[in-house]
């Protein structure tokens, strides 16, 4: 596709002229599916909307990341699953996704294409189109490669939030976590693992299991602690984890422990954590299950919700192997570097 | 509200523990509403539809300009009208704005809150509120001081489409055109003018006049030439504009013969370009003069369609006043210094 087009990517291209409207057309030519959406070359895309549509969900996500590719994936990769990924955690079947670009002059088509692709990759995985965009180049040293922000917008008969933990409600990890920020860092500092980022499209997942959720967030900027304990305390519950079923594989647990960060503090890109009462926990695991691969770790039980005695009780706790237990809590610095 | 905060923006802001968290609410001082939306601070907005709700209409634009204060405005409020306008463009209702920042850290936290009021501003202006968003922290150097990217909802019984000019329409300008591009030019390069950013939003223009337009779009990026050619060329018509009644003010046509500016490549960021048939013309002039100040001009009539002979009629065609005619280009490669 880029026969007659310079290496990298030009001023021009951005300009919003002729040179504009043929990397638009590029664009089009590998992120192709707008699905159910009339995109006339119109200032916005449009969708009809069904008959019974309830609720509209809609979210959005910055990404400016370093890398901007690292195992299993790359910034565009990260940004559709981060919006598919909101949305779904709310209930909300995910419709179309808003791609906006920047980029620096100089940038190199042949990465350009590659973060294409795997934008493509995922809105075909999980079947959500991207709809409608916009992409400006700045001048060189004005963004530092690329950044991504990504739009989303769902239809929801029935709304999950992320404050409806019931007493006596399991608290259920999609997976194994915290994958996404080892794997970045690997890239980052060279060092040699074999994690890959867990970042994918779980809308599929939520559609299947959405039904038996009193409550749904995923893990990602913050991890387990920022975003457990926000569930935790708007549902204002007491969650007990125990140190036993933590979703955390060995060579994460490794890493962190190499570089001194906070386990529960790690983001992940592709997993949610949920909570779901007694009579509902077996048939939600046994439908997440098929959705797991080897890699993303089973589905599991890490936790139990209980009415707090009083407001100190309110939050996330870890009981650990010898019978402590401690207070996790949102991370009030930086305790791993910037990722996303 | 930033007594105990430092005077620039810090990394950890952006890092998604407490300090982001204070971050949000502090936005959310500012940046108060969110109309009929529920944001319980999940991963989206949720709108409850209007059960004759039938189509939604989805948009977004990214903005990183130099500088990012000049007259009459900054790069909030352009980032507010560009997506409040390109849906109204479509004919729809605006209901609501995602806002998604990246800044670098050691921006200033004064000029943040500069930004901030006046994205407020605009949105109580236009009754369309932020409903989401998602505000990043990068370090310093990856991006010149601040990125936004907004995007935006509507809603709307019957879309407006950029290709529906009719033999006979008249070709309306609601105000005159380029004044933002000069603003933005004459603060980069210290040129004395009165001329201030004509960027407004004009979702209530279209409110009222939009069961009149068969054709509309506003000439943004690329100006009055790439966007009624673009115009021109989807509905295979022949415009005439007249150069006698082209809406450029004296000052701005003296600023590009000085610069060496194609005019008709000049942005606006509050204007729109229609197609009215002969019937609905004075009826939408009346309503549209109610909206107009002096600064923004009067809205009037630029040019007339007709049906094209053959296929190189199709196009915009400038009559000069010595009864001469040129055809209008989109601009080829970079006409003016890029701004937006």
């Amino acid at each position: 596709m880029y026969n007659k087009k310079s290496k990298n990517i030009i001023l021009d291209e951005g300009g919003g002229g002729y040179k504009s409207n043929e990397l638009i057309l590029d664009i089009r030519k590998i992120v192709k599916d707008t699905g159910k959406w009339k995109n006339t070359g119109d200032d916005g895309a449009v969708f009809k909307l069904p008959k019974d549509s309830r609720n509209l969900v809609f979210t959005t996500d910055a990404f400016i990341i370093d890398p901007i590719f690292f195992p299993g994936g790359d910034i565009g990769k990260i940004a559709m699953c981060g919006t598919i990924n909101d949305i779904a955690v709310m209930g909300a079947k995910p419709i179309g996704i808003s791609l906006s670009i920047v980029m620096e002059e100089g940038f190199s088509r042949k990465d350009f294409e590659k973060i294409l692709k795997s934008i493509n990759k995922v809105s075909r995985e999980a079947g959500v189109p991207v709809v409608t965009g916009d992409t400006k180049v700045t001048e060189k040293g004005k963004i530092d490669k690329i950044e991504i922000t990504t739009a989303g917008v769902g239809i929801s008969q029935k709304i999950i939030n992320n404050n409806g933990i019931k007493p006596g409600d399991y608290i259920i990890s999609s997976g194994d976590l915290g994958e996404h920020t080892v794997a970045l860092l690997a890239k980052r500092f060279n060092y040699q693992t074999k994690i890959k980022t867990d970042s994918k499209p779980f809308n599929k997942e939520i559609e299947k299991v959405g039904k038996y959720l009193n409550a749904c967030k995923d893990p990602t900027r913050g991890g387990l602690a920022a975003n457990l304990v926000e569930m935790a305390e708007k549902s204002k519950m007491k969650v007990i984890l125990d140190e036993k079923t933590l979703p955390y594989k060995k060579e994460v647990v490794a890493v962190t422990e190499l570089l001194g960060l906070d386990i529960f503090s790690l983001a992940s890109e592709g997993r949610f954590i949920t909570a779901v009462s007694p009579k509902n926990v077996e048939g939600t695991l046994k439908i997440l299950k098929t959705f797991n691969s080897p890699v993303d770790g089973e589905a599991k039980i890490i936790g139990r919700a209980s009415r707090p005695k009083n407001k100190k009780e309110i939050g996330v706790f870890l009981e650990t192997e010898l019978g402590g237990s401690r207070k996790i809590e949102i991370s009030r610095g930086k305790l791993i570097p910037r990722i996303c």
